[in-house]
């Protein structure tokens, strides 16, 4: 079924790339990883690689510059060693909210990254919800990207709760709870913080009614889990029925698991973009696995079939 | 004291070309501009380039694809003529819109833009208000770019209107209100366009309290006008003031400055990034006058200045 | 017997894409082609591109800079899509005049549309009777060529005229009226259009004899015709019997179709590597369709055939 | 008054370096030049490029790899030495006359020339008459270029000879000798080279009255001297009073000195862009030095000053 | 005396950055440096960088992937805030080991580096003592490099010690041991690592004569130092009477400072290019600094001055 | 068995191709190779191209700089003749000496080298025991390389010869020499040529023991000849019964072939990677053909097999 299909593993998510490689009944390819005492990455792939269209798992995330790095090696090795095509998936984008300049001197990380990914000589990029859609337009390679709202729309959909309302946590999710709120048919809510005056402090608007209402908070990213815990709250306080917690991507960094596990929300739901481990699960933490559907992408991307007729929902997939 | 600066003003908007040049006190270089009988354009530079520090203005408005192709074929010639340093000055940047794939087989034409402007040898980009700061990350040239905002600021901060809130049109625009809203240290209000069921007609959400306030609607474009003169529309509805509209750059097609000069709006603020010709012009229109500050961005680059230090408000230019 | 390949066609010239595709028994790939209000060019696909062998067909005549962005803009879009192979068939290639500097601080504009087709992702190109050969070599990419004079050499020869010369219309010309006056075996007559003195009126001299001949003139565009239509009478005037006029590009600029119509030319024949309208056509005027020879010759790249045997000249296509 | 400019001279014409070091009063920068036993080139820069703008004086002609490859090699050396701007002096530019494929399967190898000189890393090229104008495109780094009639003009111009008519002897330098033929304002001819049946041997036809006239045959290059000397004689044979030969490059392969001395020419005229050895010498050969040009244009670009104000004539330096 | 010179320091090696700024009396222009939770770098610079000739301090060592990163995102942030010249002072080149594929699908790590730092932006490498020289040439910008030996030649030329020899402990690093030998004029041994049979250990054979004999140990890194200890251990059971151990780069990974500290050796000679914390500093240990000739070195470069001239030693600086 | 495979003799060692042309039973393609008068080349491929994966077999030795021309303007041809995959088979590297800056204001010319084939677009190297392993990262295409000595292993293998010693001529060859002597689990010894004191000769000191043994001395490239005559001299002075000379790369610069004839060798051994013309061959001179391991290398690369499986010898192929 598969002629030339290769599935590399990097060291970050190798349980992502086992169901992946599941799904798909492919071995992953041996490579040998090691990291010297001095902190280098070395890498070998143990397969041929000649003329192979090879599909190389890494998410991004932290330790994010070893992730990078390690990543960029192994495109460096595969395309010395004469593969046919190279793609990356990477269902976490690091440094993907460095993606502009917000004030003088400062970088465009993203920007950096999609550049230093392209001269390593990688053809392709497969990711997931990206911080901001332009991004895209940050590679000159085919980029193949879905939106992480579809993974929460069969969920909710499916538990059929009434009442709901989309909650974006700040300003900068707005078009991406729009859109789940679009699809759900449900109203749009947001949240602004702000400073009243300049010595004191933030406080959260909540911009729309959420008396009497389930609301669900959709975000790309959980990373420190301060800014979605506080929302949560100030929904309950304004009167919010249940509160349920979207997010992508599970960066989660110290303490947020804990924040998250303490706060008022019903249910937290991730996908495993990210490798959760065992001691940052709690009870009302969901998993929504995105092996079935990466692999089901990777094949078609394989076998030059569409993927746009892959999904229901208009766009999702771009 | 400009030793070797030139102004080059493409056939877009010489108006703003020899504002720019009377406040600089520096001539415009005479251009040859000829279009052939079958469109095609004809470019010669009547003055020496060798070792000049070239500032070409050209905003890449309608028609957009003349205006492009000249600034690309002016930026040829200039490079071939051993220029020293090639600027694009874009006041309004033409295709920003289409910035991201937003669904599957469209293209991301800003990039591409991007992408042909450096390859014909621009060395930095001067814009005003993208419609994404993404944007920025399309070049990896420098770019120098400021917020449209900033130039409504200074307009309300003199009109000292109480019980102001501002008003995006959109998802799209929440951010850049945001800025607006934070900068006067005013409520946000967002409007939430969507068809209830599936064959009913749209209809505007107002999320946020407008009653009794006078509202300013914030965005970066307007374009026939439709979305922003409904908006206008429902907060009276919503029981608002005033109603003001501001938008940086004007674009005014057909039949816009007809609906924004009917409109319940008290005030339509623009500003030059594009030319408004007479007809389009009406009493309760202002424009704004991005000349004077272009003046000075310019002369800061020339003689390497920071452009950080060049406003009060934070993160204005980047 | 086509797999992998798809026509897709801009907006230009879809007469000659559908003969193209009725040739080769192959629909063309929906497209949607939509121009917004303010003149901006949008682009969806409607069909999957992945891995296939694109063929994406459009002269960039007038609207010159319109046809071109339009090229620009689905080459991009179908980059993004994952093509396989991109192959932009450009039978009349605008700004073709423009390629050397004639003087000081002029672009050399077909270099630059060479260089923005290849940033936009194209891999090859097909086109018909470049104005100069050389501008093959501001591709690297591969590029295939044919001379406009091969579809005038069998009109000719199947006419069977006695006492024919071939007129190079100006100094430009002649090498490729030599091609075709080569391939006849007719001898070559040349005019030099000068100003005898400064002040005086610029006349045409006649370099060899035309007396009694059968004059065909020869050249690649008609553009505002005036060259051309001056050239038949000055030919009859120096004592031609009959005089034709051919030409691969019917650019026919305003007035030029008139201009022709009312010339001393016993026949005027051109190709349709741009669309000549209805208003345009007059009754001595011929139009040869390049589809056939184009459907086969896009048949054979997609087969990996030779060109080179497709003909019975030497070197017509390169 | 040259701060920071440095004149390199490769093994190829350190006359024509010296000449142009003269009188620009700078001494040619010393550099080490060697031949391994195996052919191989090695050069060493003996003095600091850093922050120069380093003039390097080679023309690319026989023996014209061995020529080029030196250049390369020094251009090598020059940028990796940090030199502020490499400017190659080519007043020979080898490989021209590979402009274009005539027949399938051929090289473009001036484009290749071109490619690999840019990425060699020179940031402009200097040069004289290029066998066609359009190999200016094949560069995307500036391009300082004459026209080689200029310096035949002058000559004539004091000769002050009566009846004088310009001779193209082929249809290839049609454009060149009519620049020519404009500039002094007199006749234009050609020559074309035609096979009246496939097993006859070529005649030359004569297209044009040269009857009385004295007749100046120009074209860019004399190679092998054959065509150009049976032009000579063709034109005798029709009546032409005297014949000039003028020429560019004086590549004279073998033999082409000894059948240009024996030609009916009264006087043959070459510029010293390729070296021409004593034993290539003889008494009608006239020897037109480009060095007062080469080193005005060399100050002027280095002082950033107008080329194109450095002649008389419209358009000769391009 | 400095009119446009910046000094920025990365976080890996203030010290170093420090120690140069005062030998050049510039201040390091303040930077803000951030880690985020998750391990993503932020860095904003704080000084205009418009038109300056930046040199940024960074090894990268360990953790090697962070500084790196790091380095790169800095130059990412300087170009696009319009830097002139962007020059990386990287004294410690990390991956530069892995410099050759020694096995079928290896990366060539350190070419990676060289390209993602030219892609980056960086327009100069100023480095110490890469693995090896060919490491030059994996760029394509100007280097300027030093061999590490010069820092040694001078200690042991002020120590004055009779009867020396220069050991090279693998055959990897004979070529550096030789010029240090050679610079002394003193006798060269090799020690070669070998497997006797296939199960049996290792054992170091030393080639050339040691017995009475003061070694020097020369090698450009220690990383786990058990290669270097051994060394040293044979030599002196071969008879050597004293053993000195110098390396320009003291990676000194887990426990080798106390292996070296145990070590036979009389001395451990290295230089500053690495920091080298307090804890793994002892007393036999010797650290040369190269922040004199760094200092130096930048001096020069920023001033266009030849560094050739810089030492007495033939070909040190290349 | 081959579908789409060509192989292409440039004219420089067309020995070596038919011999690989037999062993794989291919034809060579016919191709058109032209020295004109006055130096340049002339290429013209007589077969289509069009998607083939062809193989182009050509040294770049002596003379070298017309072999690399001819080289790359073949790479030129076929890259325009729409070939599939263009892999340039160069089994000597010229130039490869020039691997590194050795003093100051020295090129590259390796690099250079690198650059301007990929720049002809060459899209895959495969070479043969470079004289630095480095080389192989001064490209970013995929490179097939084999180490010489390989072949030299199997010879000696074969003869079973007692007493063997591996020789290094000089501190250059010993990672070389060391890869042979650890195949054969041989000792290892060194010459190092130094000259005492500052005017007295250069004398070679024998780093390690010979006497009474076989010594094999092993080098890349024999070019004059005179460093390894002179090594076997000092061999046999030091002790050694019979010197056997081996060396991949038979340059053999004038008088090399006489000096070696004349030298105490018993027999030096060469490969086909350069010609080696009648006139240069001796009786004790041994020339083992690359073409069987060629051919099949060839095979494997068009066939997308594994070469790491090609060799019992760890690391050989890499």
């Amino acid at each position: 079924m598969y002629k030339n299909l290769k599935l590399i593993s990097g060291s970050v998510h190798r349980e992502l790339a086992k169901s992946i490689s599941e799904k798909m009944n492919i071995p992953l390819t041996p490579i040998r990883l090691k990291k010297f005492r001095d902190g280098e990455i070395y890498i070998k792939i143990e397969e041929s690689m000649r003329g192979e269209d090879v599909f190389i798992i890494q998410p991004t995330c932290t330790p994010v510059n070893d992730s990078l790095m390690e990543l960029l090696i192994i495109i460096d090795a595969v395309r010395r060693a004469s593969a046919g095509r190279i793609n990356a998936v990477i269902p976490y984008f690091g440094y993907a909210r460095q993606d502009r300049k917000a004030s003088s001197r400062e970088p465009i990380t993203s920007k950096l990254i999609a550049n230093i990914l392209t001269t390593a000589g990688v053809n392709r990029v497969v990711t997931v919800d990206l911080h901001a859609d332009q991004i895209q337009g940050f590679f000159d390679i085919p980029m193949d990207h879905f939106q992480g709202y579809i993974m929460f729309y069969d969920y909710f959909k499916n538990k059929n709760i009434k009442n709901l309302v989309a909650v974006s946590p700040d300003a900068g999710a707005v078009k991406k709870t729009r859109r789940f709120a679009k699809a759900l048919n449900i109203p749009l809510v947001i949240i602004d913080k702000r400073r009243p005056e300049h010595n004191e402090a933030e406080i959260l608007n909540v911009i729309g009614d959420v008396k009497g209402k389930n609301a669900i908070i959709i975000d790309d990213i959980i990373d420190t889990g301060g800014t979605i815990v506080n929302a949560a709250s100030v929904l309950k306080l304004k009167g919010a029925k249940e509160v349920y917690i979207c997010a992508t991507h599970g960066v989660l960094s110290d303490g947020a698991a804990e924040k998250l596990k303490k706060s008022v929300a019903k249910e937290i739901i991730l996908t495993d973009t990210i490798p959760i481990p065992e001691k940052k699960r709690f009870r009302k933490l969901k998993i929504i696995s995105i092996a079935p559907l990466m692999a089901e992408i990777i094949n078609r991307i394989h076998h030059n079939e569409s993927l746009g007729q892959l999904f229901d929902l208009d766009g999702c997939v771009i």
